[in-house]
Protein backbone atom coordinates (compact mmCIF):
# COMPACT_ATOMS: atom_id res chain seq x y z
CA UNK A 1 0.00 0.00 0.00
CA UNK A 2 0.95 3.40 -0.44
CA UNK A 3 1.03 5.06 3.08
CA UNK A 4 -1.38 7.67 3.76
CA UNK A 5 0.12 11.40 4.13
CA UNK A 6 -1.80 11.94 7.02
CA UNK A 7 -0.39 8.55 8.56
CA UNK A 8 2.62 9.91 6.78
CA UNK A 9 3.46 12.49 8.91
CA UNK A 10 2.76 10.80 12.02
CA UNK A 11 5.02 8.21 11.14
CA UNK A 12 7.72 11.06 10.26
CA UNK A 13 7.23 13.12 13.42
CA UNK A 14 7.54 9.62 15.50
CA UNK A 15 10.94 9.14 13.56
CA UNK A 16 12.26 13.04 14.19
CA UNK A 17 11.37 12.96 18.15
CA UNK A 18 13.69 9.61 18.30
CA UNK A 19 16.57 12.73 19.27
CA UNK A 20 15.39 13.28 22.09
CA UNK A 21 16.80 10.18 23.84
CA UNK A 22 20.31 11.68 22.50
CA UNK A 23 19.76 15.63 24.49
CA UNK A 24 21.47 14.82 27.33
CA UNK A 25 20.09 16.54 31.02
CA UNK A 26 22.30 17.75 33.97
CA UNK A 27 20.89 14.92 36.20
CA UNK A 28 22.75 11.88 36.59
CA UNK A 29 21.37 8.58 37.10
CA UNK A 30 20.24 7.81 40.51
CA UNK A 31 23.13 4.98 39.81
CA UNK A 32 25.71 8.44 39.34
CA UNK A 33 26.85 6.30 35.94
CA UNK A 34 26.22 8.73 33.17
CA UNK A 35 23.72 11.72 32.72
CA UNK A 36 20.28 11.11 32.22
CA UNK A 37 18.41 11.85 28.79
CA UNK A 38 15.29 13.91 28.45
CA UNK A 39 13.31 11.21 26.61
CA UNK A 40 14.20 8.98 30.68
CA UNK A 41 13.42 12.14 32.05
CA UNK A 42 9.67 12.02 30.50
CA UNK A 43 9.03 8.75 30.67
CA UNK A 44 9.92 8.98 34.66
CA UNK A 45 7.90 11.95 34.91
CA UNK A 46 4.76 9.88 33.50
CA UNK A 47 5.29 7.15 36.03
CA UNK A 48 5.66 9.85 38.80
CA UNK A 49 2.16 11.71 37.36
CA UNK A 50 0.49 7.76 37.77
CA UNK A 51 1.57 7.39 41.24
CA UNK A 52 1.50 10.39 42.73
CA UNK A 53 -1.31 12.25 41.55
CA UNK A 54 -3.92 11.77 44.49
CA UNK A 55 -0.99 14.77 45.87
CA UNK A 56 -1.80 17.42 43.44
CA UNK A 57 -3.36 20.39 44.64
CA UNK A 58 -7.49 20.81 43.35
CA UNK A 59 -7.97 17.36 43.18
CA UNK A 60 -9.81 15.82 40.25
CA UNK A 61 -6.80 16.48 37.48
CA UNK A 62 -6.93 14.93 34.14
CA UNK A 63 -4.67 12.58 34.56
CA UNK A 64 -4.72 11.90 30.52
CA UNK A 65 -4.02 15.21 30.08
CA UNK A 66 -0.83 15.89 32.74
CA UNK A 67 0.41 12.53 31.16
CA UNK A 68 0.57 13.66 27.85
CA UNK A 69 1.85 16.94 29.20
CA UNK A 70 4.79 15.18 30.95
CA UNK A 71 5.50 13.33 27.88
CA UNK A 72 6.05 16.38 25.66
CA UNK A 73 7.38 19.18 27.37
CA UNK A 74 10.66 18.38 26.59
CA UNK A 75 10.49 17.76 22.96
CA UNK A 76 11.50 21.57 22.07
CA UNK A 77 14.74 20.67 23.34
CA UNK A 78 15.34 18.49 20.40
CA UNK A 79 16.19 21.91 18.73
CA UNK A 80 16.58 24.03 21.76
CA UNK A 81 18.88 21.82 24.09
CA UNK A 82 19.04 21.51 27.80
CA UNK A 83 19.40 24.61 29.62
CA UNK A 84 20.68 24.26 32.80
CA UNK A 85 17.78 25.54 35.11
CA UNK A 86 20.67 27.84 37.24
CA UNK A 87 22.57 28.79 33.93
CA UNK A 88 21.16 32.68 34.28
CA UNK A 89 23.24 33.36 30.68
CA UNK A 90 21.38 30.46 29.23
CA UNK A 91 17.79 31.42 30.75
CA UNK A 92 17.75 34.99 28.51
CA UNK A 93 17.31 33.22 25.02
CA UNK A 94 15.94 30.39 26.23
CA UNK A 95 12.41 31.73 25.40
CA UNK A 96 13.28 32.28 22.17
CA UNK A 97 14.87 29.61 21.25
CA UNK A 98 11.97 26.99 22.06
CA UNK A 99 9.70 28.84 20.72
CA UNK A 100 11.30 28.59 17.28
CA UNK A 101 11.40 24.95 18.22
CA UNK A 102 7.58 24.41 18.97
CA UNK A 103 7.32 26.69 15.65
CA UNK A 104 9.59 23.71 13.79
CA UNK A 105 8.26 20.61 15.68
CA UNK A 106 4.70 20.65 15.63
CA UNK A 107 4.19 21.92 12.34
CA UNK A 108 5.53 18.58 11.40
CA UNK A 109 2.41 16.91 12.77
CA UNK A 110 -1.39 16.85 10.85
CA UNK A 111 -2.51 20.60 11.76
CA UNK A 112 -5.39 19.37 14.73
CA UNK A 113 -2.02 17.34 16.70
CA UNK A 114 -0.03 19.90 16.21
CA UNK A 115 -2.33 22.35 17.51
CA UNK A 116 -3.13 20.17 20.49
CA UNK A 117 0.47 19.51 21.18
CA UNK A 118 1.22 23.19 21.04
CA UNK A 119 -1.71 23.96 23.41
CA UNK A 120 -0.56 21.14 25.89
CA UNK A 121 3.07 22.54 25.79
CA UNK A 122 1.81 26.18 26.46
CA UNK A 123 -0.22 24.97 29.43
CA UNK A 124 2.76 23.15 30.89
CA UNK A 125 5.16 26.34 30.17
CA UNK A 126 2.69 28.90 31.53
CA UNK A 127 1.55 26.98 34.64
CA UNK A 128 -1.53 28.55 35.23
CA UNK A 129 -4.37 25.05 35.73
CA UNK A 130 -4.13 22.63 38.35
CA UNK A 131 -2.60 19.79 35.24
CA UNK A 132 0.46 22.27 34.70
CA UNK A 133 0.95 23.17 38.10
CA UNK A 134 1.07 19.64 39.00
CA UNK A 135 3.08 18.72 36.34
CA UNK A 136 5.35 21.45 36.56
CA UNK A 137 6.06 20.36 40.47
CA UNK A 138 6.84 16.58 39.21
CA UNK A 139 9.54 18.04 36.92
CA UNK A 140 11.27 19.82 39.45
CA UNK A 141 10.46 17.31 42.29
CA UNK A 142 12.14 14.14 40.14
CA UNK A 143 15.95 15.58 39.33
CA UNK A 144 15.87 17.11 43.47
CA UNK A 145 15.56 13.37 43.91
CA UNK A 146 18.45 12.59 41.53
CA UNK A 147 20.80 15.01 42.71
CA UNK A 148 19.85 13.78 46.34
CA UNK A 149 21.10 10.18 45.39
CA UNK A 150 24.03 11.58 43.72
CA UNK A 151 25.48 12.90 46.92
CA UNK A 152 25.24 16.27 45.02
CA UNK A 153 27.40 16.01 42.58
CA UNK A 154 26.06 17.90 40.32
CA UNK A 155 25.21 20.64 42.97
CA UNK A 156 28.63 20.60 43.74
CA UNK A 157 30.21 20.70 40.18
CA UNK A 158 28.64 23.98 39.97
CA UNK A 159 28.75 25.73 43.47
CA UNK A 160 24.92 25.50 43.65
CA UNK A 161 23.55 26.79 46.99
CA UNK A 162 20.63 25.79 49.50
CA UNK A 163 18.75 29.42 48.64
CA UNK A 164 18.75 28.73 44.70
CA UNK A 165 17.77 25.45 45.17
CA UNK A 166 14.90 26.20 47.24
CA UNK A 167 13.96 29.39 44.70
CA UNK A 168 13.92 27.00 41.80
CA UNK A 169 11.91 24.40 43.64
CA UNK A 170 9.50 26.50 45.85
CA UNK A 171 6.30 26.44 43.20
CA UNK A 172 6.22 22.13 43.74
CA UNK A 173 4.19 23.52 46.83
CA UNK A 174 1.95 25.49 44.21
CA UNK A 175 1.22 22.15 42.47
CA UNK A 176 1.76 19.58 45.30
CA UNK A 177 2.08 20.72 48.55
CA UNK A 178 2.65 17.50 50.59
CA UNK A 179 5.28 16.81 48.02
CA UNK A 180 7.15 20.49 48.59
CA UNK A 181 6.84 19.46 52.01
CA UNK A 182 8.97 16.42 51.34
CA UNK A 183 11.36 17.97 48.81
CA UNK A 184 12.24 20.43 51.87
CA UNK A 185 12.93 17.94 54.24
CA UNK A 186 15.08 16.55 51.40
CA UNK A 187 16.97 19.75 50.82
CA UNK A 188 17.48 20.16 54.61
CA UNK A 189 18.85 16.87 54.68
CA UNK A 190 21.25 17.75 51.63
CA UNK A 191 22.79 20.27 53.41
CA UNK A 192 23.15 18.34 56.57
CA UNK A 193 25.16 15.48 54.86
CA UNK A 194 27.20 17.93 52.86
CA UNK A 195 25.54 17.58 49.46
CA UNK A 196 24.57 20.80 48.90
CA UNK A 197 26.25 24.63 49.70
CA UNK A 198 24.44 26.07 52.76
CA UNK B 1 8.02 16.30 58.49
CA UNK B 2 8.20 12.90 58.84
CA UNK B 3 7.32 11.19 55.61
CA UNK B 4 4.03 9.24 55.77
CA UNK B 5 4.73 5.66 54.98
CA UNK B 6 2.08 5.37 52.20
CA UNK B 7 3.97 8.77 49.95
CA UNK B 8 7.73 6.70 51.29
CA UNK B 9 6.68 3.65 49.16
CA UNK B 10 5.60 5.59 46.61
CA UNK B 11 8.69 7.25 46.48
CA UNK B 12 10.97 4.30 47.41
CA UNK B 13 9.20 2.44 44.02
CA UNK B 14 10.12 5.96 42.07
CA UNK B 15 13.85 5.23 43.03
CA UNK B 16 13.74 1.53 42.51
CA UNK B 17 12.34 1.85 38.51
CA UNK B 18 15.28 4.64 38.03
CA UNK B 19 16.89 1.34 36.99
CA UNK B 20 14.88 0.92 34.06
CA UNK B 21 17.36 3.45 32.21
CA UNK B 22 19.88 1.07 32.26
CA UNK B 23 18.28 -1.89 30.82
CA UNK B 24 19.17 -1.88 27.46
CA UNK B 25 17.55 -3.77 24.70
CA UNK B 26 18.56 -4.96 21.21
CA UNK B 27 17.50 -2.09 19.03
CA UNK B 28 19.53 0.61 18.45
CA UNK B 29 18.65 4.27 18.03
CA UNK B 30 17.86 5.84 15.24
CA UNK B 31 20.79 7.38 14.78
CA UNK B 32 22.30 4.08 15.20
CA UNK B 33 24.81 5.55 18.08
CA UNK B 34 23.97 2.86 20.53
CA UNK B 35 21.61 0.87 21.84
CA UNK B 36 18.24 2.13 23.38
CA UNK B 37 17.48 1.31 27.00
CA UNK B 38 13.79 0.33 28.35
CA UNK B 39 12.79 3.75 29.40
CA UNK B 40 13.73 5.92 26.39
CA UNK B 41 11.65 2.52 24.40
CA UNK B 42 8.32 3.26 26.75
CA UNK B 43 8.67 6.88 26.45
CA UNK B 44 8.37 6.78 22.44
CA UNK B 45 5.81 3.89 22.94
CA UNK B 46 3.54 6.44 24.77
CA UNK B 47 3.79 9.38 22.21
CA UNK B 48 2.87 6.79 19.27
CA UNK B 49 -0.14 5.61 21.63
CA UNK B 50 -0.98 9.53 21.84
CA UNK B 51 -0.55 10.47 18.20
CA UNK B 52 -1.35 6.66 16.56
CA UNK B 53 -4.38 5.87 18.26
CA UNK B 54 -6.91 6.98 15.42
CA UNK B 55 -5.72 3.25 13.76
CA UNK B 56 -6.62 1.13 16.68
CA UNK B 57 -8.54 -1.76 15.90
CA UNK B 58 -12.19 -1.12 18.08
CA UNK B 59 -11.99 2.08 18.57
CA UNK B 60 -13.16 3.81 21.56
CA UNK B 61 -10.47 2.80 23.30
CA UNK B 62 -9.40 3.68 27.09
CA UNK B 63 -6.27 5.96 26.41
CA UNK B 64 -5.39 6.70 29.76
CA UNK B 65 -5.39 2.53 30.36
CA UNK B 66 -3.39 2.11 27.16
CA UNK B 67 -0.81 5.02 28.32
CA UNK B 68 -0.36 3.40 31.66
CA UNK B 69 0.71 -0.16 30.07
CA UNK B 70 3.06 1.34 27.68
CA UNK B 71 4.45 3.10 30.68
CA UNK B 72 4.78 -0.01 32.70
CA UNK B 73 5.08 -2.77 30.41
CA UNK B 74 8.54 -3.52 31.11
CA UNK B 75 9.35 -2.83 34.47
CA UNK B 76 9.76 -6.31 35.07
CA UNK B 77 13.11 -6.47 33.03
CA UNK B 78 14.88 -4.52 35.75
CA UNK B 79 14.68 -8.13 37.25
CA UNK B 80 14.38 -10.42 34.53
CA UNK B 81 16.37 -8.29 31.49
CA UNK B 82 15.39 -7.70 28.36
CA UNK B 83 15.21 -11.00 25.95
CA UNK B 84 16.03 -10.75 22.51
CA UNK B 85 12.20 -11.80 20.44
CA UNK B 86 14.01 -14.48 18.52
CA UNK B 87 15.76 -15.68 21.17
CA UNK B 88 14.30 -19.10 21.64
CA UNK B 89 16.57 -20.43 24.59
CA UNK B 90 15.66 -16.95 26.75
CA UNK B 91 12.41 -16.98 25.48
CA UNK B 92 11.62 -20.54 27.58
CA UNK B 93 11.79 -19.17 31.14
CA UNK B 94 11.23 -15.55 30.28
CA UNK B 95 7.68 -16.16 31.58
CA UNK B 96 8.76 -17.42 34.70
CA UNK B 97 11.76 -14.40 35.19
CA UNK B 98 8.98 -12.10 34.41
CA UNK B 99 6.53 -13.19 37.08
CA UNK B 100 9.07 -13.18 40.02
CA UNK B 101 9.68 -9.60 38.70
CA UNK B 102 5.86 -8.54 38.84
CA UNK B 103 6.09 -10.57 42.61
CA UNK B 104 8.73 -8.09 43.72
CA UNK B 105 8.41 -4.99 41.95
CA UNK B 106 4.74 -4.48 42.42
CA UNK B 107 5.08 -5.31 45.78
CA UNK B 108 6.85 -2.28 46.63
CA UNK B 109 4.03 -0.18 46.16
CA UNK B 110 1.24 0.63 48.11
CA UNK B 111 -1.17 -2.61 47.64
CA UNK B 112 -4.35 -0.65 45.76
CA UNK B 113 -1.34 1.08 43.45
CA UNK B 114 0.41 -2.59 43.31
CA UNK B 115 -2.53 -4.25 42.56
CA UNK B 116 -3.22 -1.91 39.34
CA UNK B 117 0.09 -1.93 37.98
CA UNK B 118 -0.04 -6.20 38.53
CA UNK B 119 -3.31 -6.23 36.28
CA UNK B 120 -2.08 -3.56 33.93
CA UNK B 121 0.89 -5.56 33.20
CA UNK B 122 -1.09 -8.79 32.56
CA UNK B 123 -3.83 -7.28 30.23
CA UNK B 124 -0.55 -6.23 28.33
CA UNK B 125 1.06 -9.66 28.50
CA UNK B 126 -2.11 -11.52 27.65
CA UNK B 127 -3.54 -9.26 24.71
CA UNK B 128 -6.93 -9.97 25.02
CA UNK B 129 -7.97 -6.46 25.31
CA UNK B 130 -8.50 -3.56 22.84
CA UNK B 131 -6.47 -2.06 24.36
CA UNK B 132 -3.64 -4.35 25.13
CA UNK B 133 -3.72 -5.19 21.67
CA UNK B 134 -3.12 -1.64 20.18
CA UNK B 135 -0.49 -1.66 23.21
CA UNK B 136 1.07 -4.76 21.44
CA UNK B 137 0.79 -3.79 18.53
CA UNK B 138 2.69 -0.26 18.77
CA UNK B 139 5.75 -2.30 21.00
CA UNK B 140 6.30 -4.67 17.84
CA UNK B 141 6.37 -1.33 14.81
CA UNK B 142 8.73 1.24 16.82
CA UNK B 143 11.43 -1.42 16.89
CA UNK B 144 10.84 -2.68 12.95
CA UNK B 145 10.80 1.34 12.27
CA UNK B 146 14.44 1.55 14.21
CA UNK B 147 15.65 -1.71 12.49
CA UNK B 148 14.87 0.24 9.21
CA UNK B 149 16.43 3.04 9.98
CA UNK B 150 19.17 1.74 10.75
CA UNK B 151 19.60 -0.18 7.68
CA UNK B 152 18.95 -3.63 9.75
CA UNK B 153 21.82 -3.74 11.18
CA UNK B 154 20.72 -5.87 14.38
CA UNK B 155 19.11 -7.99 11.69
CA UNK B 156 21.86 -8.73 9.91
CA UNK B 157 24.19 -9.19 13.17
CA UNK B 158 21.24 -12.02 14.81
CA UNK B 159 20.86 -13.44 10.68
CA UNK B 160 17.11 -12.54 10.86
CA UNK B 161 14.99 -13.23 7.60
CA UNK B 162 11.51 -12.43 6.59
CA UNK B 163 9.84 -15.17 7.33
CA UNK B 164 10.77 -14.19 11.41
CA UNK B 165 10.13 -11.02 11.11
CA UNK B 166 7.03 -11.18 9.50
CA UNK B 167 5.81 -13.90 12.20
CA UNK B 168 6.97 -11.62 15.15
CA UNK B 169 5.64 -8.73 13.95
CA UNK B 170 1.89 -10.07 12.07
CA UNK B 171 -0.07 -9.96 14.97
CA UNK B 172 0.17 -6.02 14.79
CA UNK B 173 -2.65 -6.50 12.46
CA UNK B 174 -5.07 -7.22 15.12
CA UNK B 175 -4.10 -4.23 17.19
CA UNK B 176 -4.01 -1.83 14.17
CA UNK B 177 -4.68 -3.41 10.90
CA UNK B 178 -3.35 -0.27 9.26
CA UNK B 179 -0.84 -0.22 11.14
CA UNK B 180 -0.05 -3.65 9.98
CA UNK B 181 -0.26 -2.85 6.12
CA UNK B 182 2.71 -0.49 6.74
CA UNK B 183 4.63 -2.82 8.56
CA UNK B 184 4.09 -5.09 5.85
CA UNK B 185 5.47 -2.60 3.28
CA UNK B 186 8.30 -1.72 5.53
CA UNK B 187 9.40 -5.51 5.35
CA UNK B 188 9.37 -5.62 2.20
CA UNK B 189 11.35 -2.28 0.92
CA UNK B 190 13.62 -3.74 4.20
CA UNK B 191 14.29 -7.11 1.81
CA UNK B 192 14.60 -5.09 -1.14
CA UNK B 193 17.11 -3.27 -0.19
CA UNK B 194 19.55 -5.74 1.76
CA UNK B 195 18.44 -4.70 5.26
CA UNK B 196 16.87 -7.78 6.33
CA UNK B 197 17.53 -11.85 4.78
CA UNK B 198 14.75 -13.20 2.33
Amino acid sequence: MKTPPRLRKQLDFIVEIDKLKEVDRRTLLMSGKRYENDAEHSWHLALMVILLQEYAAGKRLDTLKVLKMVLIHDLVEIDAGDTYCYDAQGARDKAAREIRAANRLFRLLPPGQGKEFRRLWEEFEKMQTPESRFAAALDRLQPLMHNFKTQGRIWKKHGITKGQVVARNRHIGTGAPVLWQFAESLIREAVRKGYLGK
